[in-house]
């Protein structure tokens, strides 16, 4: 497996395979690997000639204040991980040659970038959007992966993608829980003992609410109410940030509909958990 | 010569010419083709295998109230002027082809947008970058051309270019005058007898200007004040919208310096003017 730390390496990298008419998957991450990431790893590997992990903490996507210094970095172990996988290549360049001094060049997704998790994090999509592109431009997959979990994040980049006309499929994987429910994250690290116990309750009541839309006994528009008072009852959650039912194209709330994404995003303590089901009515 | 409408057959087209190891010199215009264009596409056509004019008059980078609805068009001699040259293709595309209904991608230079022509058209560069970005994922060119009559523009591209690590030479072509010295310009046909007689003031001024720094005679602190001077006292002039001396690489206004940016807009009644020399000390 080849470690590549610099831009123009990954793009002579990526000239050779393209050059032999070698597929590439691409799979963008922070590191932290878990299963969640993995099971990307293994999809990519199947459907392609050729697969990039890209491991970079994107400074551009963190607000002020939030968990950039401190969020879990593990290169040994990411590492060890992936060539356990048939990942031909990790891409882990330096922050440095990703923001040059004098940086100044953004990507905006209007619109779908304000919604949800981009009330609470200003400016968070549009790091995502431009360092994606900037990953696209360096590796030039022939597909790129993305897990649900993030499904704001998914819905953003497939319409940068199509807004951009980017020579690139997008493919989206189920997200991939722990064995009681919890959506796999970097971040379920920083729970306490009595946090993790209590983090299952976010996929429990996605799910409760879920099951009730689609067997008639709650209607989609109190599905907000149904979930915050759920999730405002588990002493763990010390902020609900939105827990509502959005169109899953839009992401506009919605109070009906044959397509329902519902979507949480709450804090324990100063860690931020979210997560989210597609419902098909 | 081909003429291509739409975004899937310009990246049909250019798929072949990649495929066949041919370089694409892409040449972005507005049409309303002069001399000035026209030079511009000869220097494509001599280094590149395939040369591409795109004709596209981009409502992204038109504010509210500016000249879209009346900017000069003529399709028919555009294209009987680049049949004489030897581009291989007009491409040509609908409005809605490249923002369809719900577009929201935008890309931001910042910094380098909100100075100059920035300060006076909001988002004009926004709609440059994205357009170009755009131009640059449909044609797939080796070397894109722009001319230095628009020279923030190509600074704006240029930056975009590097930033968002584009796999494009971006070339810089030098101003063509008409006999009397101003920079050829879609937007001279607006002007009335009178105004075009004046016109040629603006260069007149940007190389006296030039020449008395260089000779001594006028330090780059008092550049600004000379300029508006010496334009005030125009008759056909309504308004100097900047008019100074600026950093070539970041165009911040400078008051010293070894190469200088001598820029100037003005209004002319409801014609607006740009001209601009670059003078090495």
């Amino acid at each position: 497996m080849e470690i590549i730390r610099s831009i123009s390496g990954m793009r002579e990298f990526s000239s050779d395979c393209l050059q032999s008419n070698k597929s590439i998957g691409l799979v963008p991450t922070m590191g932290a690997l878990h299963e969640g990431h993995l099971s990307i790893v293994r999809q990519s590997t199947e459907a392609n000639d050729i697969t990039v992990v890209s491991i970079f903490i994107n400074p551009a996507q963190f607000s002020e204040g939030e968990d950039f210094s401190r969020y879990p970095r593990d290169y040994d172990g990411d590492i060890s991980k992936l060539s356990a996988l048939s990942a031909a290549a990790v891409f882990m360049p330096e922050a440095a040659d990703i923001y040059p001094d004098g940086y100044k060049t953004y990507v905006e997704v209007r619109g779908l970038s304000e919604r949800l998790c981009g009330m609470f994090r200003p400016g968070h999509f549009t790091g995502v959007a431009t360092v994606v592109l900037k990953l696209f431009n360096a590796v030039r997959p022939t597909r790129a992966y993305f897990g649900l979990k993030d499904y704001q994040q998914c819905a953003v980049l497939k319409k940068m993608r199509d807004d951009l006309n980017l020579d690139c499929e997008i493919v989206l994987c189920p997200t991939v829980r722990e064995a009681d429910g919890l959506a796999m994250s970097s971040r379920n690290a920083y729970l306490s003992m009595e946090q993790r116990l209590d983090a299952p309750c976010i996929y429990k009541a996605l799910k409760d609410t879920g099951h009730a839309i689609k067997n008639g006994s709650l209607k989609i528009k109190d599905i907000a109410a149904k979930l915050h008072e759920t999730l405002s009852a588990v002493k763990s959650i010390t902020e609900i940030q939105y827990a509502s039912a959005y169109d899953p194209d839009t992401l506009d709330e919605i109070t009906h509909g044959a397509r329902v994404l519902i979507a949480v995003a709450v804090k324990m303590g100063a860690t931020r958990l979210i997560d989210n089901i597609v419902v098909e009515l």
